[in-house]
């Protein structure tokens, strides 16, 4: 039995976007790579799960890679789920995701296939990162994440993650040597300013496209959009707990008896 | 202009649905009601939203009230965001989502299309609640829910929500005289352990269902799960900044430039 680590590999722009081919690519030098991955892109299901559908697996060859490979008609969080469950026959040592085309820093973490992913895998108890990139492009250039995702995922093989914490890494759309480095940063307090593009049908009813501008209200410099802007990739420690534990105390002054 | 708070009511199992039916009769004491929900159930969606296809609205009538109705063809987070943007003339002063026939304690607060409603007007900065009924009955009796949602948002009108934080509530199904009382708590530590359903078509493919079993982890008295075991309705200050901010300092010491 191979002694490398085993690598789950997955993402929410679709098996054969080009960003899981450099994922892959990369995981191929630090361990045995198996890829469970939606049939199609899956953008914005944030920690969507398939509970009233049924879910339908296919072995597919994409490229000349030994990997093996399946594809999965349900969301980012059914394919780790159906991976861990039903495909692989030993407990991954890490679950990757992405890279993604486009950012996943600040508030988007909360709507992101890709992160969810991650948590999934977190929940579970597998160490994993998400990645992305800052180019929403189809033919975006991976080339300069390469070596960046790799000293990520080396750190995480051998220093493991804390306990219920993912890693969300952002890459800004530059060249390796613009690159400054690696910034491990908390999420900036951002939101999206929504702009609904208002038509009409040819029937004449009104529909909407989701549209919008993101907006940074943060101005720390220990933010991920700081890091970005300024040429770093940047790395925030993720956790599944969602409890504001500072506002418990406070809470408990309120009044439930009138 | 009217003087009363207006309040936002949204859900995720559909606009019909007996929960939010019930949540709208008790908001309609309590402020301007307007009601912008999906128009079929959307469980399991967690924060998703629609970026890749169009959204329709409707003004429908569904009960006898005066409040205005639409159904939406979006995801719960699209709900929040139309209406917003698109349907209310001012700012919402509070947006209660629920009641959802289930429970959104614990772990499945990330899965939970009930709280991304409440989280994305959180995001918008507007004051949310989501409200869920330990009963996944279509039938479910939410008779014994309606003076503590009443009472908890009550609370939220008086004395607002902490910066960013919205609350997560869940009443256990239990009769009136059975509740002990409404209990801030954390997030337990709890997963799924998944069993998929393996099946085969009629043309002879695999398919699956996702099934589980939930598992608390955590056996803290001062957790949801335990308030909701003991007879308390359980309220969790939640927030939708994901960063583990204990971890940074351990990160910081990682080699990336090997």
């Amino acid at each position: 039995m191979s002694k490398k680590p085993l690598i789950l590999v997955t993402n929410d722009d679709g098996i054969s976007a080009p960003g899981i081919r450099t994922l892959i690519e990369v995981m191929k030098d630090l361990g045995d790579v198996v890829v469970v991955a939606p049939d199609s892109p899956q953008s914005g299901m944030g920690h969507a799960i398939t509970i009233n559908s049924t879910l339908h697996l296919e072995r597919v060859v994409i490229d000349s890679g030994k990997q093996p490979e399946y594809s999965c008609s349900g969301t980012p969080a059914d394919c780790v789920k159906l991976a861990v469950n039903e495909i692989l026959d030993r407990r991954p040592d890490l679950c990757v995701s992405g890279i993604n085309h486009g950012s996943n820093s600040s508030i988007n973490v909360i709507y992101s296939g890709t992160m969810s992913a991650a948590l999934e895998a977190g929940i579970e108890g597998i160490p994993a990162i998400g990645f992305s990139l800052l180019n929403y492009n189809y033919n975006a250039d991976f080339k300069a994440s390469k070596p960046f995702v790799k000293q990520i995922v080396k750190n995480v093989l051998k220093n493991g993650l804390p306990k219920d914490v993912v890693l969300n890494v952002n890459i800004p759309n530059l060249k390796r040597s613009q690159i400054k480095g690696v910034k491990i940063c908390r999420q900036a307090r951002a939101n999206w300013e929504e702009e609904f593009d208002k038509r009409k049908t040819p029937q004449g009813k009104d529909y909407y496209w989701l549209t919008g501008k993101f907006v940074n209200l943060d101005k720390g410099e220990d933010t991920d959009e700081w890091a970005l802007e300024n040429g770093y990739v940047s790395v925030v420690p993720v956790q599944f707990d969602l409890t504001a534990h500072h506002c418990i105390q406070q809470l408990n002054t309120w009044n439930f008896n009138d």
